[in-house]
């Protein structure tokens, strides 16, 4: 999917109708519209793992488009950081009899090509762009932004960490999670966790990093991903990195998603809306939005069997089976005062405009473990039946009308059933929660922990 | 983990102590003796992806040895028809700084290699074997064996096929599952299903799969490897399954896998004991087993967003939301009498001998959908509670003991509500069950069908 509007032509002319695509973050309104109106038909927006599986199945195209940043004349492929899922489509495709053509921004002698991401023997055509590929930071957030609500509910985030001996994880990109990346250094530090939590990361290389990278706290990333900006830095950490021996990044899409799906113990991510039981989903009004990869690490994998201490204190039976933790992080309200807590999503209005087979729900109410808010932590997975768990989102809801409703009359009860816990249960002071906790609290501080190996783009989401 | 007694010498002269570890089929007994004497450490199977998952993360070993079939004289490999895991393991290590040696059957000159299935600067050592490397046939299975039972189970199955107009699948390596693909061109030709069911398939490319590829009943084959004897038909077959420019095939078992979970809609594989609740194992007293890849193709992917006709006929509530049909078929005793079905499982008794996190179930009983035996289907996702799905497992168990203490009053009930069904309810008549409907009953008729390309090993599991 492209932003471009040449790309909708193809459907607006009738050449093409159907799309099968996975995204992450906002559709274009061009697009919203194509899907409402059915020029382009979609029924569903995949997360990457499973649009991946059907493309090496049951949807197999006869032409297959691909950028690089080089190749050789032989047609071998350097995509360099943004490997990302090109390797699997290159694949996918050249053995199901399709062609595969490459655009690449320069063709090089085969000595001047840094390494070999996608054998030229896989490649039909190679294109040499008149101009270099744009690429935009999706990645990026201004520490500046941060405010103390948000270091609060990351303060709590780390409680909960701590409690569960999170060594494994992944972080949705947003500013609530960007604070936890920001806090570790300091909060973190003088909770003695360094060592014990955020080990391991399926992550993209996002600037926020840098100070726990710097610090010490981590001791490997698999990224889906590059992202701009973030080169110079990553390629100068290869014991954290996967680097090449020519000193580049490769990131790998696929399998980083395998990673966060069943490598890592945790997936922390935010959302706009969350219903009374606890579904979620970034698709609001007039807004269709891709989840990227959150649906296919925001769930239990049901063919683990490694275990971890983790994953362990996550049992709910005796057998030795635990669970990843999948947490969403989110205010209760925004700015502007729009409540992120609602009866019933937008998806499912949305979802049936667009025709869609099922609303497009982020992550399921059943999927999520806990909800953490300025109100501290709703554990979901503590609730015993339906009506306990609405009573602890409507807890976590805060002063949205949707916590309206519940009969307060149970609440101590179930705080001390553990169904739900403050920031103050779990020793985080209220009053501490402060952004000058943040360990960078600005781009130039970002870049001085990086030595100057960063270098914040231009435009910035 | 090889079966040769020098890779043990390394565990128990001290030099290695841990072993992770994915493995499909029984280990051999010196090193189930090496794990219960604590010699070899290791605290579960893992399935494959989720030991893939690993390696891109926390499990990143210094060395990586690996095997193909040829390399050229810049180190680029061509791993063949067994591709299988290869290029994740040296991707994984080679981007993490670890030493890649590759041993392969002959070095050739970069003209006269096939195609590159991994990139020469991945790859730091490569060393010419002074002998071919060994392959066993593991998923040839001989139609002479199958028995009037199977196709009794194997009928019953296709009509649940039917039911759910199951289109992408994978078929588990035994003789039940191998009857369902020799009826295929007989009996579901003459219920006219062609078209309508297994057209997509995540699957190893296994002899008794041949008549129905030559009757036009599949569309396309994902496979996880080769099998021994297979590559001439599989390699004049490119529509079929993912052939290179080469000629040759090319698998992918991290890609199948990712097919498996997130691209099927059924897993139908069986197993050497289920009980009470469901679960099921292939670990037995003093046989400790590799799940291969079931406990991964058999659970239901919480991450998928699309829809199909089977995923949807799954639905249990009105929110759009399908489900994977997990199938264990099984008779419910062994030819020699063994129950199959069993009030707890010995794997709970191995996994503690063995020191396991937790006991090696390879399927647990809430994943499962259906269990088809020579009694009929149980639905177990129908199961209200777990007393009804105990109930359910019960009666599928037939006459072995679990079934003994069933209240049987409650049967006629149970099968009005539809958790279980006789042969006969859907349609199959015992009398018909007869291996005379196998569209081939020896490897010579294989060898017919596949027009004399097929070459059934020496050597058969």
């Amino acid at each position: 999917m492209s932003h471009g509007q040449e790309h909708l032509d193809l459907f607006e002319s009738g050449l093409a109708r159907r799309a099968d695509f996975a995204y992450c973050g906002p559709l274009p309104q061009q697009v919203v519209r194509a899907i409402t109106e059915d020029t382009l038909q979609t029924s569903a927006i995949h997360t990457y793992l499973e649009l991946y599986a059907r493309m090496y199945l049951d949807l197999a195209p006869q032409v297959a488009l691909v950028a690089a940043e080089m190749a050789d004349t032989d047609g071998n492929l350097y995509t360099g950081a943004n490997t990302e899922e090109t390797p699997l489509i290159v694949e996918a495709k050249t053995f199901r009899g399709s062609v595969v053509i490459a655009r690449v921004n320069e063709i090089v002698n085969t000595a001047d090509l840094p390494r070999v991401d996608i054998p030229g023997t896989w490649v039909d055509v190679v294109v040499e762009a008149d101009r270099p590929y744009h690429l935009e930071a999706l990645f990026t957030r201004d520490p500046a932004k941060i405010t103390d609500t948000q270091v609060l509910m990351a303060m709590t985030a780390i409680r909960l960490y701590e409690r569960h001996s999170v060594t494994s994880l992944n972080h949705g990109i947003g500013y609530n999670t960007e604070a936890i990346d920001l806090l570790l250094p300091t909060c973190g530090e003088s909770l003695g966790l360094r060592g014990r939590i955020c080990l391991d990361w399926a992550v993209n290389p996002h600037p926020t990093l840098i100070p726990a990278i710097e610090t010490g706290w981590m001791r490997s990333v698999m990224p889906f991903g590059g992202e701009v900006g973030m080169n110079d830095y990553v390629n100068a950490r290869p014991t954290v990195f996967p680097v090449g021996a020519d000193g580049t990044l490769r990131s790998n899409r696929m399998a980083a998603q395998t990673v966060g799906l069943y490598g890592t113990d945790m997936f922390i991510g935010s959302t706009l809306q969350i219903d009374s039981l606890g579904n979620s989903s970034t698709v609001t009004a007039g807004r269709i939005t891709g989840f990227g990869g959150a649906l296919n690490l925001g769930n239990n994998p049901g063919g683990r069997r490694h275990s971890s201490p983790a994953w362990a204190s996550m049992a709910e039976s005796n057998d030795g089976r635990g669970r990843k933790l999948v947490v969403q992080i989110v205010q209760t309200q925004s700015s502007k005062g729009v409540p992120h807590f609602v009866e019933s999503l937008d998806a499912v209005q949305v979802g049936r405009e667009a025709g869609f087979d099922a609303a497009p729900v982020m992550i399921y109410g059943d999927d999520i473990t806990h909800i953490v808010t300025e109100q501290g932590v709703a554990y979901l997975l503590k609730a015993r039946d339906l009506e306990e768990r609405k009573a602890a989102v409507s807890w976590a809801a805060g002063a949205t009308p949707l916590a309206l409703s519940r009969d307060r009359s149970r609440d101590e009860q179930m705080r001390r059933d553990g169904l739900f816990a403050t920031p103050e249960d779990i020793g985080v002071n209220r009053g501490d929660a402060s952004r000058k906790l943040l360990a960078a609290q600005t781009f130039d501080d970002l870049i001085t922990w990086s030595d100057g190996l960063y270098i914040p783009p231009a435009r910035r989401v």
